[in-house]
């Protein structure tokens, strides 16, 4: 019996304290599935949202958690002919934070060639997420304007330099000043504080055009305030709540401006994406990724057996990128 | 020099304050225009609002007021040939609490044979918001059910109506108990009061079936509760403003349950309407209005010289029915 080191729950809870990494038993290998020996895995908010039991699914308890990763085939069943040994992959489910996964073949893709295995395991939430909401809900045209807080989020960062390659500009609010220019190094067009007042700056900002999407990722005052930004019949799409606060909406802003609320939930889209829409959305995404002009920085990097240490540093505000877990 | 007896205003303030009956001059009737003797008008929300000056569009000031109602062609000018003296109108812009109006003939909207003048005099606002939000945010099918609050107003009665007619069921939301049977009779299929959590009850109410579409004319927590009620990809819209509060929207309403909020305003609406719009909607407000199946109810008809109490009453929230001025 093959055994593997993985990152589990048994109830849901605080964090820190409900992660454990722990050896689990792996099934046989079937003629359809490929063992994969996972690298590396981010933590992004939607696993700590889960680990809390705050989540729009979660898992059947006990359960192995994590979103994304990446990792390198080991061995293939009998059947098995859309990968071999030596390639890497991308499990395509949950519950991938496991040193090994046995996975059907059709759960993984493979990772083009060229493309930084570190990158790849960031691939799979937040860049498509980014992808969509520039997609899917205002059909954005060159030198639109684009609005969005919690800019320097690996969300936020992804709306940057994918709108930058769109010829989108960018409006990117920030609680700390000292980010602007690193923003802008990603392709920002403007940068400002939370508390800069959009309703009375973002004409100056902008030279005078409004923006048509704010996409939302704290809630409360500052959700309200990308969207006095918006133009007349401009959508406003939240899609995390950091802030934990509920969105206050004056009446007003509906009725007579015609704004849009609305939410975006990659797993939802997941349900019922074509593989077109899929195939289409990773090959731009890993074409930016493999030129440089898509990338999610890394703060640290914690061996899983370190996960509670992984975690704690996750919970932390003000990083400079991601955290990684190696397996 | 003709003269006519018109609700004016010189400044916006507060309601009962500002208003005032005054004679003014009428121009000159041109050979594109027709003189209508007004009749009745109701006294909107929408013309409280912008007495106040809270309204998303204001006139130039001082003006006559007044956003719809009724009269009868007195003369014409030398070219006019879609209404002749004698003819049922009804004036399509604003500023008509008058006795009388000089309009271009374009500007006028002959009534259709039957309707009662009262009706058609508040044929131009509640029905159409009524019949566009039941026609333009959700594709509904019969059977489907749609939940509002303000039931009992005057929108509310209109959706209720409107919605039998459709075999749409409708959850209505009211402050008071004693309503139910009147609404029902109205073809109501469920009444509740505003204290009903439906969160809880909904599926209760309906027997499993969830709303598609919420339409909300109080904010605050009124408009949170039948966002509660929706089905998952379900549209809330915000019409009106009666607790002057603003929205209060759980994250994960937008994020997990795909809830779209909007607003509609029917203002925006004219703007953009096809006169093929325009015909096939009153076409279907005259027929149900003619046949009893689409009717407003009046609690008090007031002389335009009276415009003071008329405000004063329109402004008292437990009414039976609309207040009329009579020119």
């Amino acid at each position: 019996m093959r055994k593997a080191l993985a990152v589990r729950i048994s109830a849901f809870g605080p964090p820190v304290e409900t992660v454990r990494c722990e050896e689990i038993e792996l099934p046989d290998l079937g003629p359809d599935d490929v063992l994969v020996q996972m690298k590396a895995a981010p933590i992004n908010p939607a696993d700590i949202n889960i680990i809390e039991g705050k989540y729009g699914q979660l898992p059947e308890l006990p359960a192995t958690i994590g979103n994304e990763g990446a990792g390198v085939v080991a061995e293939v069943g009998s059947s098995v002919t859309r990968v071999k040994p030596g390639d890497w992959v991308r499990p395509t489910g949950g519950g991938v934070w496991s040193s090994y996964l046995v996975l059907n073949e059709k759960n993984v893709l493979r990772l083009p060639q060229g493309i930084a295995p570190d990158q790849a395991a960031m691939m799979g939430v937040n860049p498509p997420t980014a992808y969509r909401m520039l997609h899917d809900f205002v059909h954005l045209k060159e030198g639109d304007w684009v609005v969005q807080n919690a800019a320097n989020s690996a969300v936020g960062r992804s709306v940057i330099q994918l709108s930058k390659s769109l010829g989108i500009k960018t409006l990117n609010v920030v609680r700390r000043a000292d980010l602007e220019p690193e923003l802008k190094s990603l392709g920002a067009t403007a940068v400002v504080t939370e508390d800069c007042d959009l309703r009375k700056e973002i004409k100056g900002i902008t030279g005078g055009t409004l923006p048509r999407l704010a996409l939302n990722a704290v809630g409360g005052d500052s959700a309200l305030n990308i969207a006095n930004a918006l133009a007349t019949g401009g959508t406003h799409v939240t899609y995390g709540a950091m802030s934990k606060l509920a969105l206050k909406i004056p009446n007003a802003l509906l009725i007579f401006k015609d704004i849009q609320f609305r939410g975006f939930w990659l797993t939802r889209w997941w349900k019922t994406a074509t593989s077109n829409d899929v195939d289409t959305m990773y090959d731009t995404l890993a074409r930016l990724s493999i030129t440089g002009r898509l990338s999610i920085p890394v703060e640290k990097v914690y061996p899983v057996t370190e996960i509670a240490d992984a975690v704690r540093h996750a919970l932390q505000g003000e990083r400079s990128g991601k955290i990684l877990i190696q397996f």
